[in-house]
């Protein structure tokens, strides 16, 4: 309809449609996002990665942030928004293994028994990795870039397996993928299907490059890292800020994301005007100006056989934007001032988006600002470099990647599958390495960052210096609650009513046990499905490893998050309270445990690797109680330590 | 020369002169490996998979393994058996890191001072973790690959610094390669460069493929895990028998590479006489038949103007020979029986050559038979298929990779990396995951095969079922041997004398501490620099903290395997066997612990997850010593678990 108008020279009104349009699309998106699921705003990847690392935070998987994130994303990039759709593509898989991972959603109806094989902590994020390699996958169209990213970026916890087992989910993608594609071919599918499985064919034939192309190359690594930690930075505040504002209530979060859109349209409608047309080039198999809304040389406000370069790069779809800044020198040339001005807005409104309630991936802006400085460099070094400009923007993206998102292989992999252009490795690669070590330099990465604003306490894989100067014993903190072998009822209820831990030393003591010692660990979900079996006994007795026939097995499997059970779901009466329950067969026997004076940064380290949720500090003198104490996760955190430790200087090296 | 005789059709002169010279070459070979270094017979992959997995084997990566391995490599393939260059290369990348891991030699007069600092363990392991990648990515320009193949087969334990290290070398690889071929793209350097960076360029722009083609691949996947798995079998039978003849002594082992090096000549030699004289193309371009040695078309004893395509194969090197096996129907016809006489040979002359003295990789032998194979049902299925028959000799060779090494996403990159058709990805996925699961359903992979003939104590990354039934204080063996804090010099080096054990639990008893209590563990190579040190005293006295100013804290540093101090190195008289020493400076006071009732399962995860050399088992009741025992590597083997319980069924599921 904008087109239409444009061409009618009724200038106003296009601009008020082309506002209006994307005003009420962004209204839905951050309507569904405000009311529905407040997850599913931003990127997701950030949310995935604390999963994995073994956060368990309610809503970030549910079925509801599913539905959000796929209509949201759907709603925010035809909203016109600088915003990716890979992101959320990334959240959407995870989310999607977590519902089969759980067994389906009760709540909505689609439950399948076989998936019970899932309903444990290892085999549930060995799920969710998979459905993370799947979205990027079907994202990029890269399959061995999903499987990287899973590993560089999303997964904490590596094994032989999992490599495998996401190696098989992106086979799946990519065999889906490529059958769709061959469907689709003959343009049943609208849009879909367009280039093959190859997105961005840089396509040429023998890349050769000079010593002035590898200059080129480092000094757009150095860029990319200094651009990339002056995002990340900015992203940063502009993110807390919005948080302030978003605490505020759904309405105010809708009027931000109004604005934003407003912003948004206004600069992609208005900027082209400063262009000047260009005359469209010769060549017969051009549609030139293009006539449809995905066409390569946007007429705008010029005359015929003219075009406006800069509305080619605003007024277009993001994939297609990039197509253009990919476009070799021969087929699609732009002023230096319009990728100038491009590169400025894409940068400054990807950072004022980030952070708004709509789904919103970071990858296609960093894409797209990366590739726009890349060419502009590419256009400046022009005497001295032999490569193709379509080439530099490659190489800007790939640095700008770099510099925000701080991963190497996986990113490697994902332009190479996205451009087939394999002889350009070494300059890729190199690029990266700058890039990343650049802004490493200067700050962490971006999913970093937003793990800790979101304060989510993601657990990184090395100990900190300062820890190595504490013991185990030193970071134990409040009170320890245990319970006896054989436990009161009234004495359990107690303890979960008035504690939010989730897991409880169990001690023998005499006469079940020649002295008091340590007999394992039981979790709140355990106990929880114990007291409803009501197998209680009168008398502190001894019942052996069976439990009742009331509880079976299956009930003490994992349940999905936020679907456990309840305190309140107990029915227990004043004289259930007086009888005891025997705690054996619940609890683990095989707790990992540490002594007291353990290094804390060894204590921080096999806590890290090997997943753990709950690990025992026991004594290292004799003749005192068998557990000293509990650590969490929690008790890792640097804020925690520093908070009992004010003293202590968290960047000394020992 | 050979040729020479061939077009004066002196034919058994030909003959003796083909088979002397490979006679010569590989016994030059065998003589290098029989009698400097036995360590550098075979791939090196499975070495490196175990040093990397902490088995600290004397002498897998010395200096003269690696000197070693690089002329007998060299020698080994100019021999013309089927042997491949790739796993010696991963091999020769692991010692020349190791070399600088260490710090130099100190033997040969390499010596840098700032190599200091990978003296650890760790940071040696990822030295040498790079060497490998480093290794694949020299081997097959394949940088990425290597990365892929470092993390997939090489290393146990994998955190994201290493990616990011593996991924640095590997792009330094890159770029020198890059630089070594445009350098010489002029033909400077012989037959170095070829191709550039991509060695077999299958080329076929638009890759569409049909229900015939994917059930083809199907089909290959199939053969690939059934061949794969009768090759490993195979293999495992031969290295067994081999290695009963090479112990007998090195003039042995030289009989038995000559004997397969006279095998392989004879197959090569005679095996294209049964094949008929193809005319050669019309193609103008190519040169048929070739006059030199590296041609594609080998006239052989055909007459001029025709070839013979069986000795093209054969008579040819090993790159030549794939890239024969790769190229697309139109540039190049196969006879079938030609393929299949060619399939056989390879297939079993690569089993019987693996396990003699020379250096020998498995990737080659693998790919070759793979393609062929491939190839061969590219043709028998042609009425169907709509793929070239090129394209199923990649796929046969990803195959047969997936059958036999059972790796995944690195194969994939690998081969594309090597091929340059990204479009193919989908189908090469499918084949690999097809092979590997079948061939995994008969046995283990050929390296894992290998590390088990080698008695190497690899640790698994799970732990077996029946662990699950024992517990840690079930395994501890032999007679635990403690120190005091301030221990007898004579006791100490009693102890040292008498026992091979590495680490030593210290514990301190009163009047320094109020009960016995653990104070940690203290190993062999640092008690040995302690007492060289002599900080001795007359009584029992405790020194606190510091060390004598004769010994510096990098005298503790690791060294090189096989270099550090040894028992004999120490000279103690009487009068200071009876002195004291306080330990507690060199004791590490937090080594990792377990309780005598952990289960062993998750015992060993602990110590494989974290990579320890030694675990201390603490007692669980009170009023007993403070360390029951000590548990090292070889407490998790099956074989020494099974010989003490050899009621346990290993295969039984708990």
């Amino acid at each position: 309809m904008t087109t239409t108008l444009m061409t009618q020279h009724r200038y106003v009104e296009a601009f008020v449609a082309y506002a209006g349009i994307n005003v009420v699309l962004a209204a839905a998106a951050a309507a569904l996002c405000a009311f529905i699921a407040p997850a599913a705003a931003g990127s997701g990847i950030p949310e995935v990665k604390a999963y994995l690392n073994g956060v368990d935070a309610h809503s970030i998987l549910a079925p509801s942030t599913l539905f959000v994130k796929i209509f949201g994303s759907v709603l925010g990039v035809s909203a016109g928004f600088v915003v990716g759709k890979e992101g959320p593509m990334v959240h959407t898989g995870a989310c999607i293994a977590n519902l089969l991972g759980q067994g389906g959603s009760r709540k909505y109806g689609l439950t399948w028994n076989w998936l019970r094989y899932f309903k444990n902590d290892r085999d549930r994020r060995d799920m969710i990795t998979c459905g993370a390699a799947a979205g990027v996958a079907a994202a990029f169209r890269a399959p061995v870039g999903g499987v990287l990213f899973a590993l560089e970026e999303a997964a904490s916890w590596w094994r032989s397996a999992l490599l495998w087992r996401t190696f098989f989910t992106t086979a799946v993608v990519a065999i889906v993928l490529r059958a769709a594609i061959q469907f689709c071919a003959t343009g049943k599918c609208g849009l879909f299907g367009e280039g093959g499985l190859i997105m961005y064919d840089v396509g040429s034939s023998k890349v050769t490059y000079s010593a002035g192309d590898v200059l080129a190359a480092i000094l757009l690594g150095v860029i990319g890292g200094v651009l990339g930690s002056v995002y990340n930075y900015l992203v940063d505040k502009v993110v807390r800020t919005y948080s302030i504002i978003n605490e505020k209530g759904a309405v105010f979060k809708i009027i931000l994301v109004v604005t934003i859109a407003l912003l948004t349209s206004c600069c992609f409608y208005f900027l082209p005007w400063i262009a000047t047309c260009k005359p469209c080039p010769t060549n017969e198999s051009v549609i030139c100006p293009s006539v449809d809304e995905s066409g390569e040389y946007k007429s705008f406000q010029c005359k015929p056989g003219y075009y406006n370069d800069l509305a080619s790069l605003f007024l277009n779809t993001n994939d297609d934007a990039i197509r253009n800044l990919f476009s070799s020198r021969i087929t699609k040339e732009f002023h230096i001032s319009s990728l100038f001005i491009y590169f400025g807005t894409i940068f400054f409104l990807g950072i004022a988006t980030y952070g708004i309630a709509v789904p919103s991936g970071l990858f296609i802006p960093v894409i797209l600002a990366g590739a726009a400085y890349g060419r502009l460099v590419g256009r400046l070094f022009e005497p001295i470099v032999k490569l193709d400009t379509g080439l530099f923007a490659l190489l800007g993206a790939a640095s700008f990647l770099g510099g925000t998102m701080r991963m190497t292989v996986s990113i490697c992999v994902i332009l190479l599958e996205l451009t087939n252009d394999l002889l350009l490795l070494p300059l890729v690669m190199l690029v990266l390495l700058i890039s990343k070590s650049v802004a490493d330099g200067f700050n962490k990465g971006v999913y970093d960052q937003i793990l800790k604003i979101k304060g989510l306490p993601y657990m990184e894989s090395h100990a900190e210096p300062y820890m190595r100067t504490l013991a185990a014993r030193d970071v134990v903190s409040g009170p320890l609650v245990t319970f006896s072998g054989i436990e009161k009822v009234g004495n359990i209820l107690h303890a979960l009513e008035t504690t939010g831990h989730n897991g409880f030393p169990v001690i023998d003591e005499p006469p079940f046990s020649d002295a008091a010692e340590l007999c394992g660990l039981v979790l709140r979900s355990h106990l929880l499905v114990l007291l409803k079996g009501k197998n209680f006994t009168k008398d502190r007795l001894f019942m052996g490893r069976s439990i009742s026939k009331r509880i079976s097995a299956l009930d003490f499997a994992k349940a999905g998050s936020g679907k456990g059970m309840k305190l309140e779901d107990l029915d227990i009466n004043e004289e259930e309270k007086n009888m005891y329950v025997d705690l054996h067969p619940i609890t683990n026997a095989s707790p990992y445990t540490v002594l007291e004076t353990m290094s804390l940064a060894k204590a921080a380290i096999l806590f890290r690797q090997l997943g753990l949720r709950h690990m025992c500090v026991v004594p290292k003198s004799q003749g005192r109680p068998p557990v000293v104490g509990i650590l969490t996760r929690h008790d890792f955190m640097p804020e925690h330590i520093l908070g009992l430790y004010p003293g202590i200087n968290p960047h000394k090296e020992d």
